[in-house]
């Protein structure tokens, strides 16, 4: 112990580490637990917004060219069973930064997908941010790019444990100057080409707490997130950071910088994918020159399945069902790559994994204790990361609004109720019994067997009511709107 | 010239290199050309037997784990845009070993799909095969696997430039026990996995024109082609050989060697996928052991899409649309891996290539010249694989049968006439205006732009009409049965 905090001293003293040190004994007798500190790597986290299961060429696509993904899959762990906590933005972003269900913080509603300009609730304050969590023991943070749980300062991410925040609050469709009023009118805005044009978003450029460009122009924002990135690594080496890299894109409206702009096979959204990659390339190159790779874990993700109604500008969930809005596989199934060259055990990874995990995974690696006065939902991954041993998660919970629609368990899932969005793959139902599929052997989803197995299905509704003996909802905060 | 011949007088002297330099200088004026034979390379094509586009790890498949071919991916050159010459066995493996479409050699037919035991003819004698064709400067030829390109002794490999077989001549499926007579009895018997056994395939296991196991142990035919594979290039590593190995699964019916059974997480396809990849491993390592790397070009792909009627049991086109016996994307698309640490360029390829390239290709890798009495449709892909420069291919054509169905050129793929198979993909339908797809923007062919790129369509039927007008169709040899 004495060793780990002489060595938190020296990293730390310029950030006050008297002050520090003191925090850590509170922290200690607050959760009763040792906290280890040796040797806390820097996360990265790399959020793509709507990038769908099959939009990497790592993950099977055709006509999308992800060198600097690839690599970092095959140099790291590719994970192919890897979740968000919901299948929109909204929920899916608490999900991530809290490690817990968006129906235990309210960030998810049956009336509301997500959070909107008009919204006026964000995340709570009593929910903890990784972010939070991190700066207990002593890391430096930034959140770059999309933010989406609160465009209100009270709810920023410089009010959710980040010391920077440089981004757009929410999606970059919104704010729509056409002040679009029917379906129709929204269809026909988005069918004309013409219309999709940085001006008519008028969406805020934030850094911190103030709005530096209106609209932001989205044309080159991919790339400034990335130099905003390396800029941020640069000058936050010397001590452990947790750096959340919330890319916008590829949700729509789609835009690239002129340097990608009409260079990818697979048009716009193609163009759009690579520029990303690229400044994952850049990020990595960044990293070496830092001489930080030894000590980062890089992760990549995206906040749910691909947007499939608005076609080839929506991308693909590759052999997966469905999309984006849906609680098939292809809604909230999507890349997980994990990279760090002496950390992460290269291999592929097909045991489930959560970003809610990414909570209690890199708590656990920084060396602070899990909250003990709430549910948390995130398991650690951290035997799966390093050695390669099974992933403690087993059971995944796919919920839509505050409606639990289906639950995997090992292999198998039910689905309890499906439901289509956006037009496609029908209306609501409820099954009973439920539609029952093994994933392994059916990724597809294709052939319910739930008639051959009740003693699955047995299991997954035991599982369901554990899950829910202890579930108290939170209070939906995204219905209320100006 | 003196040198490279005195070079082939080293590396032949064991098969009688005066003869040999008498053919060469004959070949030499037949066809006008000098022939180059500094540095053979060996060649090894790996052909599995309906697996699809998304089957492999490295192609997105989630719960099938192929890390040896995911390797030879990563270090070589992983093709995304590589297709077969038919969407069914006989055809595909004519074309690939002629470099020819079927059409022309005969062996496709609009009334029957392949060849049975019952027959009558096979790949005509006037075809070159691939092994002819490497014979001629000097290779060591072995068919290793199902052939299915006629089962009596005229047309077996031996007697299509191979100096030695190892394999079933035609599908596993085929001389069922069970004589199944109506589509009742296939399906029921098919649904009863009891009846899932290699003593109910009296399929004949033959080594060169004799049956040497009847019917042939299929749970231990995997294996045993790998083991022959390795066992052919250890005795044959001396001078440069093609080793033409033909796996004849994941074909149903499915079997696995008793290591394999029930380790993968995707069931018994999974696990006969994961066997043929240690397969390959062991091939990769067998070539390390003799120090053939550097002069070995291996080649992995499969002869069509996935069986999808045979649901789990079938495998995955990953995004493409539907699978075997179809010209939709999912039919003819496949799996491209093509590995060679001094030789190949490492990346990702989404250029177009076909199986029929690899008869032209290692015909000029060889030194061989391409026959010029009648046409080849293969086109020479050596630019790529060594240097990655663009493919010299823009087109391919989708036969089904002798009618074309669709074409695609660049990026766009017009079809002419739709059809499911299998009781999948509905009726026959003729378009007109052609459906049209641009397949890099669209891959999963959803969004038919026929209207928006009536340009696009002419030229696609100019294409058509110069590829018809220079057509004269093969009799149809696959119509005769006893």
């Amino acid at each position: 112990m004495i060793k780990s905090l002489s060595l938190i001293y020296i990293n730390m003293n310029h950030i006050g580490s008297i002050l520090f040190l003191m925090f850590i004994s509170v922290n200690c007798e607050l959760y009763g637990q040792t906290v280890k500190l040796e040797n806390q790597p820097n996360f990265i986290i790399i959020f793509a917004d709507d990038l769908g299961y099959g939009d990497l060429s790592t993950y099977g696509h055709p006509s999308i060219e992800t060198p600097n993904l690839d690599r970092m899959a095959s140099e790291g762990q590719k994970w192919t069973n890897f979740y968000v906590g919901a299948s929109v933005c909204t929920p899916s972003r608490a999900a991530l930064l809290t490690g817990r269900l968006p129906i235990r913080s309210g960030m998810t509603s049956n009336k509301v997908r997500v959070l909107f300009p008009n919204s006026v609730n964000g995340l709570p304050a009593d929910e903890i941010t990784l972010a939070e969590q991190l700066k207990e023991v002593g890391y430096g943070t930034a959140c770059i790019g999309k933010w989406h749980l609160g465009h209100k300062k009270e709810y920023l991410p410089t009010n959710n444990g980040f010391d920077y925040y440089f981004g757009i609050p929410y999606s970059n469709d919104m704010d729509n100057l056409a002040k679009l009023k029917s379906k129709e009118e929204y269809e026909k805005f988005w069918h004309n080409r013409s219309n999709i044009k940085s001006e008519n978003f008028n969406v805020p450029l934030m850094r911190n707490t103030n709005i530096i460009e209106r609209p932001a122009n989205q044309n080159t924002i991919t790339r400034r997130y990335t130099e905003e990135a390396i800029s941020y690594i640069r000058k936050n080496k010397d001590s452990p950071f947790f750096l959340y890299l919330a890319h916008n894109l590829p949700h729509i409206p789609l835009f690239a910088s002129k340097e990608f702009l009409g260079t990818s096979r697979r048009g716009i959204y193609g163009d759009v994918i690579e520029e990303i990659d690229y400044g994952v390339g850049q990020i990595i190159s960044a990293l070496k020159e830092e001489g930080l790779t030894n000590n980062t874990i890089v992760v990549f993700t995206s906040d749910n399945g691909p947007w499939l109604s608005f076609k080839a500008d929506g991308g693909s969930a590759g052999l997966l069902k469905a999309g984006k809005g849906m609680t098939w596989e292809g809604g909230m199934r999507v890349p997980g790559i994990f990279w760090s060259p002496t950390k992460i055990k290269p291999g592929l990874i097909s045991d489930i994994g959560t970003t809610m995990d990414l909570f209690t995974t890199f708590s656990h690696m920084a060396g602070v204790s899990i909250p003990n006065d709430r549910i948390i939902d995130g398991v650690d991954l951290s035997a799966t990361l390093l050695r390669s041993e099974p992933s403690d998660r087993d059971e995944v919970l796919y919920y839509r609004g505050s409606d639990l629609y289906a639950m995997r368990v090992g292999s198998f899932k039910a689905h309890f109720i499906t439901e289509g969005e956006y037009g496609m793959y029908g209306e609501r139902q409820l099954h009973e019994p439920p539609l029952l599929y093994n994933l392994n052997h059916d990724p597809s989803e294709k052939y319910n067997i739930a008639e051959r197995h009740p003693e699955v299905l047995e299991k997954i509704r035991a599982a369901v009511k554990k899950h829910e003996s202890g579930l108290v909802i939170g209070r939906d905060l995204l219905i209320e709107r100006n």
